[in-house]
C-alpha cells in the first residue's frame, strides 16, 4: 500500500485530471469528491475513479470543459444543465441558487440535467447539511434491476440520499442503493467463480437465482425490501427523470450503447430550510431531533454514516492508503499522451 | 357479510360521528377517507375506523369540533394546526394553498400539526395527484421500531406514501410502513397464539425472535429492508417530527400515556408541479414516464396500488360488504347516548 496525505492526493487526482485535457474547473470539481470518498474509506468512490474520468473522455462521452448553465425555472426550481460534463461542476454551480431558493421559501428543487454521473450523492448532501439545509437527493442510474415480481431490468441502482444538519456533530446521512446489492458485488462474485446470496437477483424466469452469470446477463438484480424497495426505486426513476426532463435508467443504458461508461442521466436534489419551517422555534425543536440520535446510539446501534465519519477523522490525522498498483496506474496517467 | 352501496357507507359513517358529537365538517372529511378505504378493499383503514373515532372522542383525546388554522408559514410552506382535531379537515384546509404553492413555486410543503391521525396516506395524495401534481406524505406514529442493530423502540411505523398523476389511468402510488410489518398482524398472531415469521421483530436482546409477546412487550419491531429501512424510518421521524415542530414517535407515544388512541403528532406532505419543472415539455416528458409503467406491467409484476384500484372498480358497481357484527357494532353507535 502506498501512504498519501489528503494533499497528496488531492494534487495526484486533480494533476491527472488537468493532463488529461479536463477544464480547470472540471478537475477541481471532480477532484474535492474522489478526494473525499478515499478520505471516508468509499474506496468505490475515491481515487481509483480518476481512471474511469479520464476513459470516459478518451471514449468520447463526458465533455471535458463543459460550462454547467444554470437555469432559474421557477421561485423553488433552479435547473443546471451540466452540457454532457461530469455532475459535480453543475451541482457546485446550482448550489448556491438552490440554497438561496431554500432560504427564500422553505423548500426547493436543484434539477441537474444531461451530466455524466459517477458522484456518491452523501458528498453533495454534506455540502446542504453544512449550510444548516435537511437535504434528500437521488438519481436513476442504468436499467439493471428488476421490479418486485418481475424478471427483467427496468430500474437502475436508484440510489437515495438524506442529510440533517446537526449542532457540533457530523450531520446524520445516509446514502444507500435502492438495489439489494451493487452491481459490482456481483461481478466480483462472477470473477471469483463464487455464487451470490438469496436476494441479489433472479433468473430469466424471475425465479431466485444465486448464479452470478444468470443474474448479469439473462435475469436482473433485485431491490431492496421486496415490494416497498421496489416502490421507492420507481419513484427514484419518476422523480429524477421524467418529472426533471431527464432520461429514466432504461433510457439511460440505451444511450450507453454497450460503451460501459459512467450514466448519462439527470438527478434531483431537494433541500429543506428548517429555519423557514420553524421560526424562532428551531433551536428547540431541532435539539429535539438529538434525542432520536440518542434514541439509536444510546442501545448500542449505529448512526448510517458514523463508519464514514471515523475513516475521515482517521484520515485527517493519517491520510490515505492506496494499492501500489492503483497508485501506478494513476501515475501512468500523468505521463501518457493527451486524449 | 351486510351488503352496502357506497352511498349508504357514506350515509352509515357519517350519521354516526355526526350521532356521537363530531362537527358536521371533522364528520364529512372523515367519513370520505374510512368509506374511500373500504371502497379499495383496505378494511383496516374502512368502516371500523369509526368506532375507533367515536372511542377516541369518549375518551377525551380528539377534539370534535376543532376548526383547523391555516399559517402561510414561507412562500412554499404552508402550515395548518389541527388543534386536536382528525388530521383529514387539516388537510383539506391546507389542500388549497398547498396546490397554489406548489403551482406557482414549483415545489412547496404542508405540514400538518398537533392532529390526532389514523389516516392512510393514499387518500390524500390521491387529491394531488387529481389536481396533476406529484406528491410525497409521510408521518411517525408511536415508538414500537428498533432501528437496525438495535433491541429498544424509537421509531414508529412511520408510513411514506408517493403519488404521480397519470393522464386517463389511476395515479402510480404507493403507501407502506417503513415497518415489516403493521403492529396490528403481530397482535394478531398473539392472539391467535401463533409465532411470526423471521424478521419482524427482535427480543430485549436485539436477537431475532419468533414470539409476538416477545416483540410486542419486551423487544420491538423490526424495519423492513435491515439497516436501509431503518434510515429511511429515521429520515421520518426528522422531517415529519422537530422539522414541522412536532412530535416525535416516541413523544407521541409518552403523551397516549397508555391510552391507545390514535396517535397524536403531525403529518409532511410535499407536492412537485410537473408542469413547473417541465414547462412545455411537460406532455412529452411525462409520456416517457408511461414506459416505465409499461416495462413494470408488461413482464406481469404489478404497480403497487393496482390491487386496490380493482377493489374500487368492483365496488363502485356493487357497492361494499361488511361483516355483519361490525354493521351491528356500527348501528348501536347510532342509538347510544352523546358523550
Amino acid at each position: 500500500m502506498i501512504r498519501l496525505t489528503l494533499n497528496q492526493a488531492h494534487e495526484l487526482a486533480e494533476s491527472i485530471l488537468l493532463h488529461n485535457g479536463f477544464s480547470p474547473a472540471h478537475a477541481a470539481a471532480v477532484t474535492a469528491t474522489v478526494v473525499a470518498g478515499e478520505r471516508d474509506g468509499c474506496a468505490s468512490h475515491g481515487l481509483y475513479r480518476v481512471i474511469g474520468c479520464v476513459n470516459s473522455l478518451k471514449a468520447g462521452k463526458v465533455a471535458a470543459a463543459a460550462e454547467p448553465q444554470v437555469i432559474d425555472q421557477a421561485p423553488s426550481i433552479v435547473r443546471v444543465d451540466a452540457r454532457g460534463g461530469f455532475s459535480q461542476l453543475a451541482f457546485q454551480a446550482g448550489l448556491p441558487v438552490l440554497e438561496a431558493k431554500a432560504r427564500s421559501n422553505g423548500i426547493a428543487a436543484l434539477a441537474i440535467n444531461h451530466c455524466v454521473h459517477f458522484s456518491a450523492l452523501w458528498v453533495e448532501i454534506e455540502q446542504l447539511t453544512e449550510a444548516g439545509l435537511v437535504a434528500l437527493a437521488c438519481n436513476p442510474s442504468h436499467a439493471w434491476v428488476a421490479p418486485a415480481g418481475g424478471s427483467q431490468p427496468v430500474f437502475g441502482t436508484n440510489p437515495i440520499a438524506f442529510g440533517w444538519p446537526r449542532v457540533g456533530q457530523p450531520p446524520f446521512v445516509f446514502d444507500f442503493a435502492t438495489s439489494a446489492i451493487a452491481r459490482g458485488d456481483i461481478e466480483l462474485h462472477r470473477r471469483a467463480g463464487k455464487s451470490i446470496p438469496d436476494g441479489w437477483g433472479v433468473d430469466a424466469d424471475g425465479q431466485p437465482s444465486t448464479d452470478p452469470n444468470e443474474v448479469l446477463d439473462r435475469g436482473a438484480m433485485l431491490t431492496f425490501g421486496g415490494h416497498k424497495g421496489s416502490a421507492l426505486a420507481a419513484m427514484v426513476e419518476l422523480i429524477a427523470g421524467p418529472l426533471i426532463g431527464d432520461l429514466t435508467s432504461a433510457e439511460s443504458l440505451a444511450y450507453d450503447a454497450g460503451s460501459k461508461s459512467s450514466p448519462y442521466h439527470g438527478e434531483l436534489i431537494i433541500a429543506l430550510d428548517p429555519q423557514r419551517f420553524l421560526g424562532l422555534g428551531a433551536e428547540a425543536h431541532l435539539a429535539r431531533a438529538e434525542a432520536v440520535f440518542e434514541g439509536i446510539q444510546g442501545q448500542g446501534a449505529r448512526l448510517p454514516s458514523q463508519r464514514r465519519f471515523d475513516a475521515r477523522a482517521r484520515s485527517l490525522e493519517e491520510g490515505v492508503q492506496i494499492p501500489e498498483a492503483l497508485y501506478n496506474d494513476l501515475k501512468a496517467l500523468l505521463v501518457s499522451s493527451q486524449s
